[in-house]
Order: C-alpha cells, then sequence, then structure tokens
C-alpha cells in the first residue's frame, strides 16, 4: 500500500474554475459550521486561483493587511448532499467557479455533488445554480468583500479595500438576473431576508429572543475577527433554544435538513460582545414540514445590525432520517 | 493565471510517511480547536495510506462502523509554529509518520515546520520528536483506537474492534522507550497527568470547578459523538473561566504560547450531558511565567472520568506577542 491517501485533488477546468474530488473527513462534517468553514475554505482558494492574488495573505499598496470577508453566503440543500447530512467517507465532487463583482468584491458558485453522479461537463453554470439545480446536489453562493481594519485591534470600522493585484476584470461576468446585491441591500435596510410573510406561508408560533456572548474560544479566526463560520453556530444557537422552547428534541435538531438558508454579513465585534438574536417563524400553509426561520442578530448594546439570516428547513425529512 | 493554487499537495515518503505543504487557511487556524482537528484529519489520511484502510468509511467484518477514535494527543509548541500561533497565508511543510501501537491501535506523528527551514531528509524519527525537536517547529503524537458502538445511538460503551482490513503488521515499531502506553495509562488511574506536583514546580493560587453543558451545536462530529477536537475547547473554556477568574484579559488568553499539552480520551457521552472540569495550576519556581494548568472532566452525573489534560504555557511568550 504505497499510495497516498489525500481527501483532496483539486484540477483547474478553466481560469476561473476549480474542481476536486473530496472524501469528506471528520474536520468537514458535523451538525455544526464546520462544512461551512471548508467551503468558505475553497472559495479563498478559488478565488486565489482565478484573480493571480494571494488572498491567504493579502496586502494594501501600503503593507496593511486586507481579507477576503464574507458578505453574504447562501446554501441550497440537496435530496443527497446537504449541509448537515455529510457523513465520514461520502465521496463529492466539488465544482467552484468566480464571477466579477465589482472591483472589490467576488462572487463564488460552488456545487457538491456526490461523485458518481452524471454532470454535465464544462464550467458550473449560474443558470444551473439558480434555475435549474440538480436534485442531489448542495450549491453555495458567496459573496466575498475585500476590507481592512481602520484600528489595529479593532473590529469596529472595518472599510473596504482591495489588494493591488486583484486582478477581477478577467473574470467571467454574471447576468444580472442571478445578482443578489438587491436582495443583500434590502436584507439589511430591513434587517431580514422577508420584510414581509413569505409567499404560501404562515406564522408558526411567537416570536423568540436570546442573547449570545461572543466565545473567543470559538468565534474567533487566526485574524482576531470573528470568524463567517461562527454566525451561523451562533445563528443556529439560538435556532436550537427556539427549538427547545417548542419542545423538540436535540436529536431532530442534529437531523435537521437545510433547504435554503441566506446569511447576510454587515458587522464584525470586538471581545466581549454581546448579541441580540430575534428568531421569527412560518411554515408553509400547505404542508407545515417546510419551516422558514428569519433571525436577526444586533449588538446588544448599540443595537447595530451584524447579520440575517434566513433558513429553510424541510421537518418531515428531518424526523424521516434515522 | 491559470494554475490553482490548493492549499495542500502531499506526496509518499515510505509507505508509513506523508509530506504535505499547508497554506494556513481560516478553516485551520483560530485561538480554538480548528488546528487540532486539522492534524486528526491528518492522522486519518496518514493511517489510511500506511495501513490500506479506508478510515473514513470502516467497518467490521458484520458490516458495523468502526471510528478511529483519539485516545492520547499531544502537541508540542515551538518557537514559531505554535497552536494558536498560526495566522493565514503561513506556509508549513508538515511530515507525518505512523508507527505501530498493537493490533487494534496506530501512533502517528506529525512535524509541522516552517515550508522554508532546513530539515533533515528522511521519514520522521521518534528520537527528534522527543529527544532533539526543532525549536521552530510543532510536534504532535496521536494515538488512535479502532472502536465500535455497542448500541445503536449510544455514545455509552464504546468498545475496541479494528476492521478486518487493517494492515497494522507491516508499520515500522516505535522504540518502547518512546512508548506513551504507561504514562496515559496512568493518566488515567489517577485522573491526572501530574499524580504528583511536577519537579521544579508550586502551587499557583486555589483549584478552580466550572460546569460545562454538552454544545450540540458544536461538540459532535458527523458520526454524532463528541468530536475529539471539542474537548480542546471544552478544556480551553474551563481554562479561559480560571484565568478570567484570576483577572487575566481574554486578549491574553488569545495570545497565549502552548508549549507542551497532553490530552487522554477516557470516555464519551450523549446529548443532555453536563461536565464538571476541575483545573489545577502550578507554576515553575524559578520562572512562574512557565505555568501547567491540569484538568479532568468528568460526567457530572455519574462522576465518569471522560477525559484529563495538561496544559503548559508560556505567560511571558503571550504576555511579549503583538
Amino acid at each position: 500500500m504505497l499510495q497516498s491517501s489525500t481527501t483532496e485533488s483539486v484540477r483547474t477546468a478553466d481560469h476561473a474554475s476549480l474542481s476536486r474530488r473530496v472524501t469528506v473527513s471528520p474536520g468537514m462534517c458535523s451538525g455544526g459550521s464546520l462544512i461551512f468553514g471548508r467551503i468558505g475554505d475553497w472559495t479563498w482558494e478559488a478565488v486565489a486561483a482565478a484573480s493571480g492574488t494571494n488572498v491567504h495573505a493579502a496586502r494594501t499598496a501600503e503593507g496593511h493587511p486586507v481579507y477576503l470577508s464574507f458578505y453574504y453566503y447562501r446554501v441550497r440543500g440537496g435530496r443527497t448532499v446537504h449541509p448537515h447530512g455529510l457523513a465520514f467517507g461520502d465521496e463529492l465532487r466539488v465544482d467552484s467557479r468566480v464571477f466579477q463583482f465589482g472591483s472589490q468584491s467576488a462572487l463564488t458558485l460552488h456545487r457538491l455533488a456526490p461523485a458518481e453522479l452524471d454532470l454535465p461537463g464544462g464550467p458550473l453554470e449560474p443558470s444551473e445554480v439558480h434555475d435549474e439545480p440538480h436534485p442531489d446536489c448542495l450549491y453555495v453562493e458567496n459573496v466575498n468583500r475585500w476590507i481592512a481594519r481602520s484600528r489595529p485591534g479593532s473590529n469596529q470600522g472595518l472599510f473596504e479595500a482591495a489588494p493591488p493585484d486583484f486582478a477581477y476584470a478577467g473574470l467571467p461576468r454574471m447576468p444580472s438576473v442571478y445578482s443578489p446585491r438587491t436582495l443583500v441591500g434590502r436584507a439589511r435596510q430591513a434587517g431580514s431576508f422577508h420584510p414581509e410573510v413569505p409567499q404560501g406561508l404562515v406564522p408558526a408560533g411567537p416570536d423568540h429572543t436570546c442573547e449570545y456572548v461572543l466565545d473567543v474560544n470559538r468565534d474567533l479566526n487566526g485574524a482576531g475577527l470573528v470568524y463567517f463560520a461562527a454566525y451561523f453556530s451562533i445563528f443556529d444557537t439560538a435556532l436550537l433554544s427556539l427549538w427547545r422552547s417548542l419542545g423538540r428534541g436535540d436529536e431532530h435538531f442534529l437531523r435537521r435538513r437545510v433547504v435554503d438558508q441566506k446569511l447576510g454579513y454587515f458587522g464584525n465585534a470586538d471581545p466581549g460582545a454581546v448579541f441580540t438574536v430575534s428568531v421569527r417563524r412560518w411554515h408553509r400553509e400547505a404542508d407545515p414540514r417546510i419551516e422558514i426561520a428569519d433571525m436577526a442578530m444586533r449588538d446588544t448594546a448599540t443595537g447595530e445590525l451584524l447579520a440575517v439570516t434566513s433558513i429553510e428547513l424541510d421537518l418531515g425529512a428531518a424526523s424521516g432520517t434515522p
């Protein structure tokens, strides 16, 4: 047995695309946010390859560190591949493609497919992701913006600043019909992805609010910023708190099936921060097993909106899975 | 820019060794346990390559899942590479080698070095790890045991069970002087890696105890077991609680420098579990900046010992780092 057994191999399809084979390892699956973090690493790698920028150690012309921060993260779970349904040893094919999104940002699409699935050749198309997703696959849309600190050591007042070698002009353009710009802008303004009750859904029980103390052990990344994947965990902590208040068991929670989750990142925070997370909940009128939890995370002290998310769950699928 | 930019590349040095180049990404560094989780993934890959076993989806002859669980995890931080000192873009060379440790276990050594460091060729030697570590490098020693569930869905009563194709006989043997078997056995029996006050150290303040409720959002892995990396987070949560009780700031905690940490895993737990973590603390008599925190984690309801750890920290280094 002389072969290496890395869990990843990467090849380049075109200059803006990457494709890899992945064997799911303990460090990339759980009921938590490891998978979101791992996909985020793939986003960085895809942007690095597509834009010619060393995204892992990027700096401004003046030498100040800049970070390819997450501004919008959407994930749609498939029948076979969904965020909390991965298990050790699952074999995936991951296709990624990076698109233009202005001079200081990039938009990356990923498709996580069962490795043996017969898929169309060629680069991943936005029309597949948005209009004709394969029902077995998980799709991710990431918008990342280059940001820098305005004061060393502070996570407040981050501002947009791209490294000088960020070669965005050669990236493929995406038809504007698929751009999430308006969607995310509205969510930021309204503090919700659903300022109106979503079509076909009805309120399911009273609103729920909980507090969360920033966990300096778990929520900060290697640059001392609140880690984008930790926002998923914080919202899931609030969701679990709501589920428990409804008498739903932890086991059911662990088997939850995410159909569609959108997360908008609007602020970061420093150690010592406390957040207030408010949750509203609807279910589909015709099928109450389809439920949407709409959450906003605010700095408790200042009221500043830090993030919003909308999680659509299929509770029937969750309770039916062993 | 047509090149891919994966953060990893692997080559096989001998049948029991792997070497890879790694660019540190957000998903593998922080003040938390991501790096321990990632190194654990490399352990699985190294054992898979060395033993010819599909460790990610291993089963008994009867078809029941078995897991290459962590039994002992030791990490020694170097001047340059230490667990909470990694930053985005750091370039590492990681050398790994797997050794025999009985018919149901394996012992894996890793060396994480700055990529440009001039290192001896050939496989990683136990004598380097234990007797002549390079002062810049981080070293890890993992003992993993094959385990299975005795009841589906329960994390109690796990028992040893190796997959039939686990080819351990061809793995290199390690001189018994380097075996951690006695050390770990004693720690399990005593509930501590330091049943006696360690040589040259004196008690530093009163003992500390705190409770921890198992976090089903963050602490379980993709197989529903408490994730080995979560034990690091749980102990660090207890350590942070102790530090706060001493008036030490969170920023200081985030800059802590781990000189040597040992962790023994003796039990797992189910959702709903509550743990009691007790902490004792000593510092070096001649240099109080060198401190050891000795912790035991017990199931609060039953008193069962689940894990012990000893963390040696260099506080001077921590406070001197920007």
